[in-house]
């Protein structure tokens, strides 16, 4: 039996132990369980949890084998995610006690990869600003993040392996970034959302939460319905473009600082790491974005609006609901083809570059619950539907971790992982 | 009041008189209800209509003095929309009195613009091609065309002045085109799909079925959220080109000899028609289609086949599963490559032209219930995110309808509701 403490396993250590009969699925599911019922009242992370339903479905899969790529992998579900078995709140009042019918796509694909229903995490509602109530693990009087808030803290505390959530703006990767985990927005339009409650078309992506870069890429694997896990891509040499951005100076100084310092280590070693200034239409990507997602999710939503207006948040209905019922359908389309043009530039720049790094944050989680922290340095990169990782490799001025955010061309997802995983065992 | 029956106005029609006194929104409703009542035997375009509900919603907007973009129209939704107050079966005995919690976005946005909802509209099972019972309303012995069967039909047969329906190949344009009615499936990503049952998230859009361009046009604004209706614009002098596509071969002689004489009668006047051959990039568009579809389809139905594999019929099994479930991420991406690069050959295309017209079928309606025609001739558009609009200006050999497919470029909806405005008039 594996001596150090069974919740703490990566998702592919437990999928190679259950395989080889190392570990039951028993046996994972009970250590986070313990955990959970250890730290949960600190945390805050979880909304849901069927504990006799985890162990049946745990007992099951030792009964039958489980082989699956995400064999015996207990995983937990963002609560915007539709789950047949138990309910789905969307962190809103107007869905209280809501019990969808079927499992999101996500889920049942996790299922079918042999994982572990462990519960729903926590999220904002409907996914969007107003905070929720999960602690950041490291510091109870900090948030950790929205609106993915208790998947990111779940996995950052040794809950669960690897978690699942949704991003919009900076929803995956800035709670990631805060929490010190390894997060992953998609490619555009690659991975399933069929189940997920929609904020915007345009815009909306899964998230993946991990403690390496060989979960994300096992995960993803299974989401896109393989059989077989991926090996890691190597890439060697990377052309790495270091792009502070126009927000350069909205970044804490500190923060500014751990990143020259990276590049300057990564330089240092032999890594091709070259300073990049966008196009100036990068700068009005921030609108571009604020625009779509505020159509967009305003239209979604227009159910709920006629009919539970009083339910609604001040900070949903003063922010995206006031400026999508205000925008036009003229200035969402001219938002959508400016973030189309844009795209073909980000293209152009990944002829040169493998990867870009940049800061998904301005500093560390901060303190208080008011809001989630600002996203305003993720947003761009999702309305421009590119891949995005965040690895834990900065502590901030009161130690607590900050993230550093590659991103790639859109479609190459697999080369990404290879890069952050080369660029994390560098800088940690 | 008005001397025509209130059933075979259009929506136009309906919201001034309503608007004006002219007719009350109960009347209306009690007009379409008796339509249906006398012809839904025969036709079999319902899965579902709640009479009280109905008349007491007409009421409701009769005593607040109803003044949206939609007062008083009556409209059906295609049962694979999500609907609050009456069950979504969506064609699946695995979903059987299954009730949504909330309203589709388009639900709740025609209901904000004072639309009455009439009922569920019978759709093939999950969109697909397995036959729904629906007949057509001119010839009960053939298929009205499918998925949207049953609103296509409902809308020919004047039991209601619009409908919802979905495509993802050509289930809104192919059944709009064999029951003679005008049909819209507008550009990818405009209108909201929330609370639809997601097919594939690269092609599914909303389609809109009406009996007149401007109807098509005025609904399209309640969906975009517009307080008021657009006029239609005029397009002066428009560009045609005609396009036959490599696909001409299949299409019914006499079917052709429609086109060509539509062709020639448009010239004769002056409208400036072009034969057009499209780049051979295009013939693969049918083989790029079928694995998006099959692909994304079987990702999104993961719960629905782990789970209720038995209630699945034979053709889903073994036409989009089978293929969805062999298809490698690989092939899939290298499928939307392709189609992303023959997008960019068609944008080129119409920097020369305003609209493409082609046929969206081969001929008629066909007789018997085996399968609802093919919708070869539709898919390749679906996937190029192109709006199209289908006019009723056509009869084949047994005097049944045949539409006249018309395309514009990714986001000139308005225009092309003006050009096919115009074309209709010239050619009938």
């Amino acid at each position: 039996m594996l001596s150090i403490r069974l919740n703490e396993l990566t998702a592919s250590d437990i999928v190679r132990a259950v395989r080889h009969g190392d570990a039951t699925c028993e046996s994972i599911a009970r250590a986070c369980l313990e955990r959970i019922a250890e730290r949960e009242g600190a945390v805050q992370a979880w909304e849901y949890i069927d504990r006799p339903a985890v162990l049946a479905t745990a007992k099951g899969l030792d009964q039958r084998g489980a082989q699956g790529i995400l064999a015996g992998v207990p995983f937990g579900v963002k609560d915007i995610i539709d789950t047949a078995d138990i309910p789905s709140e969307y962190g809103s009042p107007i869905y209280a006690g809501h019990q969808p019918k079927t499992d999101a796509a996500c889920v049942a694909l996790s299922r079918k990869a042999d994982a572990v229903l462990l519960g729903k995490t926590v999220t904002t509602e409907f996914a969007n600003r107003h905070p929720a109530r999960t602690r950041h693990p490291l510091d109870p009087a900090r948030t950790s993040g929205g609106s993915s808030s208790g998947s990111a803290a779940a996995v950052a505390d040794a809950m669960v392996p690897v978690a699942l959530g949704t991003q919009t703006t900076g929803s995956t990767i800035k709670p990631g970034s805060f929490c010190g985990v390894f997060a992953y927005r998609p490619t555009f339009g690659e991975l399933s959302c069929a189940g997920v409650k929609q904020s915007a078309w345009s815009l909306d992506t899964l998230g993946i939460y991990a403690r390496s870069v060989e979960d994300l890429s096992r995960y993803r694997d299974a989401l896109l319905g393989r059989q077989r896990e991926s090996e890691l891509r190597s890439v060697s040499k990377p052309r790495v473009a270091f792009c502070r951005t126009h927000k350069w100076d909205e970044v804490e100084p500190s923060t500014r600082a751990l990143f020259e310092d990276a590049a300057l280590r990564l330089r240092k070693i032999g890594v091709d790491v070259r300073d990049v200034t966008l196009p100036t239409a990068f700068n009005e990507m921030e609108e571009a974005h604020k625009w779509i997602s505020s159509y967009e999710f305003t239209r979604n939503y227009t159910w709920e609006i006629e009919n539970h207006r009083d339910k609604i948040s001040e900070t949903l209905q003063k922010g995206r609901l006031k400026n999508g019922l205000s925008c036009s359908f003229e200035r969402y389309s001219q938002a959508k083809l400016h973030a189309e043009q844009t795209c073909k530039m980000l293209d152009a720049i990944f002829d040169d570059y493998d990867a870009l790094l940049t800061s998904p944050v301005v500093g560390e989680a901060p303190v208080g619950f008011s809001d989630t922290g600002n996203s305003s340095l993720c947003g761009m990169w999702t309305a421009l539907h590119v891949p995005v990782v965040t690895i834990p490799v900065f502590r901030g001025p009161t130690n607590l971790p900050i993230g550093a955010q590659l991103i790639a061309r859109r479609g190459n997802d697999e080369e990404l992982f290879g890069i952050a995983d080369s660029i994390y065992k560098i800088l940690t």
